[in-house]
């Protein structure tokens, strides 16, 4: 028995890695005051830069000791950032960061500066909730699909119920999207845990019919996804599996008041519509950046005025819509808007800086969330 | 109200999109036949090629139409594989394979050829598993930790009791990778829906205690993860938290004969000091090419000869031992393993081609969860 004891020996430890470490290459460095050191390490490149959606031009880097590129920005605003490097005119990843969030079939290099409304984005030592990856039965278009649900902390530890906001993600988008550059989870737990929001079970769906769920994670094999989604009103009218699944499987408060839907784009479509083809169902909606109106034909778009005074005769607590000055749907969200005045239907609108872009979502579900289930 | 029924206007659409779909660079194509083609536009590199673990060395590309090079392998064996490209150079990430999975602080593209082994990597049809991402407080480490959890097709519609399998990760490695290329949720589903392994929780924790989360996921901002973890005994005293928050809150069977636990790596290391630890409290041990000699110096790992004596006496079911010829930790394991025999304790010792890799830890979850809780 001596032999494991001879084992015994400290071998090249976690430590002394740790000790290694400063010889690493960080990229990218957010400082305290907001500016952000990007760093590459190319002996050969001749020039390099780095573009992003902190810059309207490229931010041209420099060389210095062991070939690291590097530069510095000036301290930048609050928010969650993605960029790409420019190597000899070729866009190339940072391969220092191990941050990247997918957006369709593309990854991005991230980072977030903090120190104001990105704060909401991050990691902080609260109650955390629970993301979970569900698969529910759609007997309607005949298969099983993924959706990702967060359930809030203490959901596990309790008997109560909760209310529920189902959350739609735009084209081309998936159950997941909501929880990479949308940063669903982050902004839950922080304004749950100041109180800003009710604790609440969130569902995001995959709102593409086309497709089952996520990349990977379907059985239709390494599909390409593509800026794509389901405007043909198959989501909408599949959109009671979801329903019933939820209110069975969860402890939910299964009634208006504690039921809420709300998108961004194709799913501000699916919202509106969803909303409006089952009156007294939904107390609150969220419209953000919504595709207003229907790419393709279907009864779930036809009669839209008859099924919106059903939708307002039940008067829903808020009806809110969102949108940035630049958003290429600006026309159709004013004629909406227009109508939904000329019938007197009340609504909250928010009208932002920005144009169709995660930025200003992330900006809405913050102020969409604290007038929920009030 | 005429207005909306004139914005009921068909506009460049899901379908219309995928009548372009066709135009679009496919890359990588996996043939019927397990060849692969894999294409990367650019119409000023001068050397294209690929590198993978498929193949010694680089394929060189060729350039054709549209500035789109190309090469299509010979059929390969069924497996999952990553690769790169080299443009000029430099290793490139294939822009057109929206399919990356991280390992530590990488990510890698990546493709599955069918018709084999790796059916059991794929999704499919069959009833599907929920996975949750869950924060647990570790009273012993002072913190708030998060871990995956696995929970079988039918757990949530019924009222049953399911054993548990405690399924942990390498050096470096987080709650997140046995499901990136471990494929462990793909594998469960597979197996369970086919009857080859029994409706279990799999319980999936960060075995690294620098870290309370994976990237992305912790409140320690923007860590830059490395090929590090937890050998000081750390991991280990902090478990029994983990196995309290499963029993209190999942449907679980609590005795010995429904509790497993196995690790690769760092984590074979650490399921044999937790189960030697713990006599009579798991039926099943793993080990995964384990680092069986301990990095670090901790009471844990004092007496192992007195703490396996303890454990075999009580007579686990299954003592698996598994490693690759090639694995750079075999000295140590042909070590442990004549101690074993030469104290006659029973063990299934499986020994195979390759090395320290993904591809046999893949293969040895799919050898070893067939033999649990029967």
């Amino acid at each position: 028995m001596k032999r494991i004891t001879l084992l015994l020996l400290a071998l090249a430890s976690c430590i002394v890695l740790g000790a290694q470490e400063p010889t690493l290459v960080f990229s990218p460095e957010v400082h305290p005051d907001g500016r952000v050191t990007f760093r590459y390490t190319s002996a050969k490149a001749e020039k390099v830069s780095v573009v992003g959606d902190f810059t309207r031009r490229p931010l041209a880097m420099t060389k210095g000791e062991k070939g690291v590129w590097s530069v510095t920005t000036e301290p930048l605003p609050s928010e969650l950032y993605h960029y790409r490097f420019n190597v000899d005119g070729r866009k190339v990843m940072d391969p220092n960061n191990a941050y990247l969030i997918r957006n369709i079939d593309e990854f991005y290099p991230y980072f977030i500066v903090g120190g104001g409304k990105a704060d909401d984005y991050m990691v902080h030592d609260v109650p955390h909730g629970t993301l979970s990856k569900v698969w529910y039965p759609s007997p309607t278009l005949g298969v099983q699909r993924r959706m990702s649900v967060y359930t809030p902390a203490g959901y596990e530890e309790g008997r109560g119920r909760y209310p529920v906001l189902y959350l739609l993600h735009g084209m081309g988008g998936d159950e997941e999207c909501w929880q990479a550059f949308g940063r669903a989870v982050q902004i839950l737990d922080n304004l749950i845990a100041e109180g800003r929001a009710v604790p609440m079970i969130v569902v995001m769906p995959n709102g593409n019919t086309l497709h089952k769920a996520a990349p990977g994670e379907s059985d239709e094999g390494m599909y390409k996804p593509y800026w794509c989604g389901s405007k043909d009103g198959s989501f909408e009218a599949s959109f009671g599996d979801i329903v019933r699944y939820v209110e069975s499987h969860y402890r939910t408060k299964r009634r208006a008041s504690a039921r809420a839907i709300a998108g961004l784009s194709m799913g501000g479509g699916h919202s509106l519509y969803i909303s409006a083809s089952n009156p007294g169902m939904f107390d609150y909606v969220g419209l953000f950046s919504p595709a207003v109106k229907p790419r393709e034909e279907s009864p779930l778009y036809t009669d839209i005025e008859g099924k919106l005074a059903a939708q307002f005769a039940a008067e829903p607590k808020l009806y809110y819509i969102a949108i940035g000055k630049d958003d290429y749907l600006m026309e159709e969200n004013i004629a909406y808007r227009q109508m939904l005045e000329a019938e007197g239907y009340p609504h909250h609108y928010n009208l932002t800086e920005g144009a169709h872009k995660w930025n200003v979502w992330r900006d809405y579900l913050v102020d969409f969330l604290p007038r929920l289930f009030r």
